[in-house]
């Protein structure tokens, strides 16, 4: 084996599913059913009804895909929109410092609609996607980020060209050229966190999937060697400058990574980098009864590249304060809790809140976890009060849902019949929220409705 | 002025394009009329055809924009295909260390049909379009294909949403968000050279400058400092690692760079990195009259970012000729010219072509030009005869056809009937060409049909 392009295309094309691990397998149904979630709660966001002027719908046509927008459109396009949605509210799942469920899930229940591909098909286009993401991650010592490029958009494009080419049932060689064309489709900068081009990268990340899939099944080339070549994917996009281009070092198929990183489950609907810090900041002032007037300053450390993401220290809207560790600690010091609802330019206007932002300091480490996501190995709050009392809190390691603290099912329905809640009555959201919890059982994704 | 990003908006939006001079005005006319000839040249190549799988036609609609393959579709989806013509056979022109009309012209013209813009509308976009990628390019030290990043795609996207957001005549502060989407969506690899993912970059960067510019128009937001962020464009894709961020360094608006650098018009329809050695390689054996079989070894002393685009020492293809220095000089030995009829898979496999293949050898200067082109300040071409004559041509610094040995109308019109001839009748071929020669006296887009 000679070309990391030809392994990943043999890799997507012949993987046999049936032998992934149960936790893998289960890293998927939790990604799904969340991301659908996200994608209810998302629907009626600006973004969403901005972004469809770059679609084209397809009334009457049985073809035709749903969105959560109410239209209906190409698979494409429907993919665009659902992945749009789906990240909107930045409340979708994390892992592989990226967001892996708001591109794959809109990729493939839209090209899966198309295709009439059954549940379990669906759910193994995620896995081989998703294996595709974590190996290409695995050989490049950098984080995408640090180089300004948003990896949902840029290793997301790959992974979706994966998903696409396996529910096409594309051949080794159709998918090789199909990850060819995805590596020219991959695109996102992380100046644009924090805008409404973040959400777009998500849509845009599910449509240049099938896009590059479908090409590729028409017979279109893309070079053979575009991931390795001295010009090629990993090169061009790499921080470090040094990718590990060696075969043997591209393990894809021969170990679940999956299994070993999973998904990470959002309960606040902010940049996954504030989420540790936020579970010390709601539990110091649950125990300690802080009243926010009391505080003198709030201290986060935190890591280098988690602040990276972090670029607004002031915001003023509900989208900036996504990207705000500062908002973050002021929100759960005022109300104990960062939720939809205090993500809104309301409640981030007004002057409580951005009294709080000023005494905020965040320092950072340059230590690394390590593992999949761009985090320091802990976070460490404390809070010193006007009386001079400091409340620390222990250094958290993974937040509340991550896959090392997982959600179990009935957390996990909790958090969709909020988010669902937005757009359809409970009773609704409980019959979507089992439909896609057995995701495996059905055999015609048009059986499957998400509204 | 603070932001690079700003002040490129400010422009865009701004610039009294009746105040630039008429060198300039001049390339865009060239640029103008040379893209739509290899429109038609390339109209009917697989390439183009197979393209159109990802784009949805729009049978019966008035607004429908007119494509090279017969169809009508929406904007967007009109600009991929005729990008994808205009650059799939590489004869289009050359500038910027890319292919500026092939992605301008295809936007333009299809924006410009929809909103019925007039011939003098299309060439200040098309000015616009060429100044921001020119400035941005001239505060990068460093050549994008050094770090497998196509320029064409990367600075071309936001040269097409410079041209779309003049069309659309958006605010600065439109034109700043549109700006800042499009850098968002900037994508395309140097490895998919000599594959037809190449020419998919110029339609998708075509269609690309269009969406983004739609969306900031319909309210969709990016971040207002996207290009000179610390996670912006400018670092994200800098070769170099070091681009000049100073305000004062982006000259945009200060002087003309289409003036200075203009349009190259190739006569080959081979990677522009080859042309000054064919022009001498062709000079060589007419004026020597040397028998391809007396040909001992063939040697070209080239650039080291030149080599590095001529990635087939070895083409079996047409399409991989195109990249090939030694099929370069193979076809100029044995036929004395390399033109469409000699970029064939039937040419190029012949056992006289990849015999003299084998002959050519390739060496390299780290010496830079300096100018926009990433080329060494000139090529050397030497033949050795197996009866041990050397004959050796003069540096070649300017190809012709080059901004600064430029074909007159006469040579222009005859390449243009050359290509348009694969398409349409002579008469109609040559009207074609006077009406774009005079574009800026056209009132209204959709009274220009270039088939």
């Amino acid at each position: 084996m000679d070309s990391i392009t030809r392994k990943a295309a043999e890799f997507v094309a012949g993987f046999d599913a049936s032998t992934a691990p149960e936790a893998a397998r289960h890293a998927v149904r939790m990604g799904f059913v969340d991301c659908i979630g996200c994608m209810l709660a998302g629907a009626k966001e600006p973004a969403v009804g901005l972004a469809s002027v770059i679609a084209a719908p397809l009334p009457g046509s049985n073809e035709a895909v749903p969105a959560v927008n109410g239209h209906s459109y190409s698979a494409a396009d429907a993919a665009l929109i659902n992945g749009v949605a789906g990240h909107v509210l930045d409340f979708d799942d994390v892992a592989l410092a990226g967001h892996p469920s708001t591109v794959l899930v809109p990729a493939i229940m839209a090209l899966g609609h198309e295709l009439r591909a059954s549940g379990q098909e669906a759910m193994d286009a995620y896995l081989v996607g998703y294996e595709l993401w974590a190996h290409l991650d695995a050989i490049e010592p950098g984080h995408l980020h640090e180089r300004g490029f948003h990896p949902t958009a840029v290793m997301g494009t790959l992974a979706c060209t994966a998903a696409a080419a396996r529910l096409f049932k594309l051949t080794p060689e159709e998918t090789r050229h199909a990850l060819a064309i995805g590596a020219s489709l991959a695109a996102g900068l992380v100046a644009n966190f924090g805008s409404m081009t973040k959400s777009l990268h998500a849509g845009r990340t599910a449509q240049s999937g099938i896009h590059a899939a479908r090409l590729a099944k028409s017979g279109y080339t893309g070079s053979l060697d575009a991931f390795e070549h001295r010009t090629g994917f990993l090169r061009a996009f790499s921080p470090s400058g040094a990718p590990d281009l060696d075969v043997a070092s591209f393990r894809i198929g021969e170990e679940s990574l999956a299994e070993r990183f999973g998904v990470n489950i959002k309960r606040y609907p902010t940049c996954y980098a504030t989420h540790r810090a936020i579970d010390a900041m709601v539990a110091l002032t649950d125990q300690h009864d802080i009243a926010p007037e009391d505080i003198q300053t709030m201290h986060v450390h935190t890591g280098v590249t988690q602040k990276l993401m972090l670029r607004n220290s002031r915001p003023q809207t509900g989208l900036e304060a996504k990207f705000s560790m500062e908002f973050a600690m002021a929100s759960a010091a005022l109300v104990r809790r960062v939720g939809l609802s205090e993500l809104t330019d309301e409640f981030v206007g007004q002057d409580a809140v951005q009294d709080l932002l000023e005494r905020v300091e965040v320092t950072v480490s340059d230590d690394k976890a390590g593992a999949d996501l761009p985090n320091a190995p802990f976070d460490l709050v404390w809070v010193t009060l006007k009386d001079g009392t400091v409340h620390r809190h222990a250094p958290v390691e993974h937040a509340k849902g991550s896959w090392q603290r997982q959600l179990d099912r009935e957390e996990l329905a909790e958090k969709f019949a909020d988010c669902a809640g937005r757009q359809v009555d409970s009773a609704r959201a409980q019959q979507i929220f089992d439909r896609f919890w057995r995701l495996d059982e059905v055999d015609d994704l048009r059986e499957v409705a998400f509204m």
